[in-house]
């Protein structure tokens, strides 16, 4: 019987490392390999979305491997990332687009590393230059991992040559990329079945400003509108920490990286130096400020002048 | 001005080396980079013969390169292998066909290794994929490297895609693989110019076999005829190697890998042990026997038997 070749991404495996090794597989066993897709650890809500979508199972859990098993990675080439026993594996293939890290060979591989925004941008151009038409599934998958990967083009990682691959996969897995990037993201960055402490506390900093004491949460999040049946809860749980902790202002940040912009929830005495700050008028506590994505650059500082300037 | 790019092989290049940096940078050109081939060492004969034939000039010859320098790999991603001030540049592409060894870049570059006998395989094949013709010159040149590399086919690194690209290359470069190979391998391994203690001690060794003390120097040569000016000499060097060092047998294989065959020359008391040993008789001390190649494995075992069996 011929080898069992796995095919895996990395540990805590993204869009990119689910969906390239299923991709990848499916051109191999297309070149007449036996191969099959492998995960290193849980499948995100975006990941799952795809996968749903397309009607796709996710790839095997493995932990370790037995020993020489022949392995092909995909989305990495750096072993603090890789399957933890690698060494006693035979690596037979890599197929990546980040920095040459330290994954060494004894023998010559195959090692395609290509700089553009996602290892499915490499694995589609490999299966048109190989002259193989991808199924409707493989393709899907692969947009959702150029998507995901390129944040639709909005990272500054993305190259041509993602547009390209996506156009030509797009029209095979008949999807319009725009709306489905849109439901993809949504579902990826749901709230749904989270409490609002987990919400706050998953990227929260303290700041002391000048003489004022503000907590500033930031959640990055495609799904603004999920936010409205936490509103009420969140608030109380802000206003408590206000109490509680002797805030001015307690801040939390819904960013939605792709329509470019934050709705910004304030509570505590000193919400005024919100409005001031950002030339806007809370209303209920919140309000939507187009244009603010991060924290450190388009937050803090007009905070701070604002509150210097009082 | 458009920024110079380098292009270079491993250290001690070779004849994949040199006209491997020399064919990518015809390529790269026609893409519209700006690229120079470069070498890190002298060109040996083999590659001197290849670059005269198809009128090239060799790679500028280089030491250190100007910090952030852009730079292309070719033959090699090996540290010590390659240009000493390495790290203090700007590492751009990889294109090898060695095992994936210890370069890290901090940011995703070209990589491309595929487990092949050449790297001009490999770069052949980029033409090919991107449907640029190489000019007659950077056709050769590959050729000469993918014959040089394979040893035309015969060593055992060789893949079916060798074969596949230098036979579209060779028709481009109008040249007869077989007989271009002979001459080249002929030029390159000519004993021409060098002494025959030169000859002899390039890798020379002392065997006590049995009650016999035996000498066996072997040398690597595509050009026994080129011998013939050098026997009266070496027969006199290898007599008094004999008397001077109490030899019972000194013995000089002139390897041909091409024909597989070595020819022998014997000098000394018990040079009967040599016909035993091969089943040949000697003439004016020197007899070619088909087949035999390793000193290790064919000529060292008959030896021993043939002393033993006295």
């Amino acid at each position: 019987m011929e080898n069992i070749i796995y095919i895996s991404g990395h540990k805590n495996p993204d869009t990119d490392s689910i969906c390239s090794a299923i991709a990848y597989s499916e051109l191999k066993n297309k070149l007449g390999f036996n191969t099959v897709p492998a995960r290193l650890g849980n499948v995100s809500r975006e990941t799952q979305f795809a996968l749903d979508y397309f009607k796709v199972d996710a790839p095997k859990l493995v932990e370790n491997l037995s020993e020489n098993q022949d392995l092909i990675l995909v989305d990495h080439n750096e072993r603090s990332q890789s399957i933890d026993n690698l060494e006693a594996l035979h690596l037979l293939e890599i197929i990546d687009h980040h920095r040459i890290a330290d994954i060494q060979t004894s023998y010559p591989i195959f090692f395609r590393n290509e700089p553009v925004g996602c290892s499915s941008t490499i694995i589609g151009s490999m299966y048109f230059e190989k002259g193989i038409t991808p199924s409707k599934e493989a393709a899907g998958l692969m947009c959702s991992a150029i998507i995901s990967d390129t944040l639709l083009f909005r990272s500054p990682t993305t190259t041509d040559r993602d547009k390209e691959v996506l156009k030509k996969l797009a029209e095979i897995a008949d999807i319009d990329p725009e709306k489905y990037a849109s439901e993809m993201f949504k579902a990826g960055t749901s709230l749904k079945g989270k409490t609002v402490e987990e919400i706050f506390n998953s990227d929260y900093k303290v700041f002391n400003l000048g003489d004022k004491k503000v907590g500033v949460s930031q959640v990055t999040t495609m799904d603004i509108e999920g936010f409205d049946e936490y509103k009420k809860d969140m608030l109380a749980y802000m206003d408590k920490k206000v109490k509680d902790e002797s805030f001015n202002v307690v801040l939390l940040l819904l960013t939605d990286i792709i329509k470019e912009g934050s709705l910004l929830i304030a509570t505590g005495e000193d919400t005024a130096i919100v409005n001031k700050a950002f030339n806007v008028e809370l209303k209920d506590n919140s309000v939507y400020v187009p244009g603010i994505l991060s924290r450190k650059k388009q937050v803090i500082p007009p905070l701070t002048s604002a509150i210097e300037a009082k």
